[in-house]
């Protein structure tokens, strides 16, 4: 099941997506009564989803994102694998939808993408067993990590390297049935492929990134886990669109733009 | 002007906090009608501070934190001061309130004090100016940043060392009528003095971190900038008691249980 979020005429709300390109008249969203954090019943309202605005799938109160999780792009940026995961936060206030502009940093001269599965908790957990950690998790989007690479190089901690407004697009929405285990994932820039890997390359699974961040900080219904990112990550500039595409979810699409 | 947020009876409420531990019967809290981040009103209903249950002063949606901002301190610990601000996120999950226990976690076996100034912002904003910097701060209260330090040794990202539940102790209260530039701070243990400095040796001044953290990303009110430690960090251990005393603000004491 997907699970959209949108607005339309200034209300927001859930919205399973029924259909696909395919589909005559195109997909549709049936309105989710409630929120889908908990048991909760279609409204049999149903909405064309070209006619709303789709915003971040949720909202996550943090993002724990993990460094170095595909061997080939520690490789690529002259790094090793690292023997802990090296995780780290993007804030809320980083967080955009699909279709959201990118807004290119005034304090960096070198923004890369960086195409993620994002991993949606469910429900409130800590010390999550592995045996557990399915039931924890809603289901699984498409993130960029966008990275103001200049900047993450000369500040040894990358909040604001990797937490500046803008920086984590979301989208397009939540895919609640997927096994995440061995999806391709695929990063273009205008139509131009530059990032193409597989979910089975990562260096640690998910199970054992839940584990391990688990062990240390609670985490609460919209958190989100970006999982790293395979090979190829570059330069953006004013005016790419970046596209994030993953296996079974969707495409997440963003303009960046100068910041206003 | 002090105000405490707390909770009586299961009710939860700002108040401001009027008299000190030398009036007659004690200080009372004056309860605010709606919040402290508008122009508000004090309803002129009071209650002794000894019938409530202080909280959390505020609720972040983020804590951006600085590192090696006192250069006693960097060298305590090997660390020459950075030429950029060193900064980096706590979670909301981490935030506890005066009197909350800190839970050692079980991952670690070096759990750090770090008293800290902490900025609590009043307004929504980015790109401040610096002569602006003033007109987005609501007021100051208490910070322990709480570390584990192998962990921050171990893991090049520090969102588990320093981003582990009960990690950031704030309060008592957030005090809005003070200059901030030269405050003494301390931190004691068991009631013997760990931590002895004076918020004048900061490397980066209050508006230089607002100034640069704000290039980056929006601040929200209630979001909490920690301005660093001064030297004499050092080891927790379960039983403790730990308190952070900032001059013109008051005390926030936490006690160290083993995590349940």
């Amino acid at each position: 099941m997907r699970i959209a979020r949108f607005s339309i005429d200034g209300n927001v709300a859930f919205g399973v997506v029924e259909g696909d390109a395919s589909t005559e008249g195109g997909p549709v969203l049936d309105i989710i009564k409630g929120h889908p954090f908990a048991e909760f019943e279609r409204s049999g309202q149903k909405i064309p989803l070209s006619k709303v605005r789709l915003l971040p799938p949720v909202l996550p109160n943090k993002v724990v994102a993990v460094g170095r999780n595909y061997a080939e792009h520690a490789a690529e940026l002259g790094n090793a694998v690292p023997e802990a995961p090296l995780t780290f936060f993007k804030p809320s206030t980083a967080v955009i939808g699909p279709g959201d502009a990118i807004a290119y940093p005034s304090f960096s001269s070198e923004v890369h993408h960086e195409a993620e599965l994002a991993v949606v908790i469910g429900r409130m957990c800590r010390e999550v067993p592995r045996e557990r950690v399915k039931d924890v998790i809603l289901g699984y989007t498409c993130a960029n990590d966008i990275t103001a690479r200049d900047v993450q190089e000369r500040e040894k901690q990358w909040a604001r390297a990797k937490g500046f407004d803008t920086s984590c697009p979301l989208g397009p929405w939540v895919e609640t049935e997927l096994d995440p285990s061995d999806l391709g994932i695929m990063c273009t820039v205008n139509g131009q492929q530059r990032q193409l890997g597989r979910t089975s390359d990562m260096v640690r699974s998910i199970e054992d990134l839940i584990v391990h961040i688990t062990e240390a900080m609670t985490l609460l219904p919209g958190d989100v886990v970006l999982t790293g990112t395979p090979a190829g990550v570059g330069p953006l500039n004013v005016g790419d669109e970046v596209a994030v595409t993953i296996e079974g979810i969707g495409t997440l699409t963003n303009k960046v733009i100068k910041r206003g």
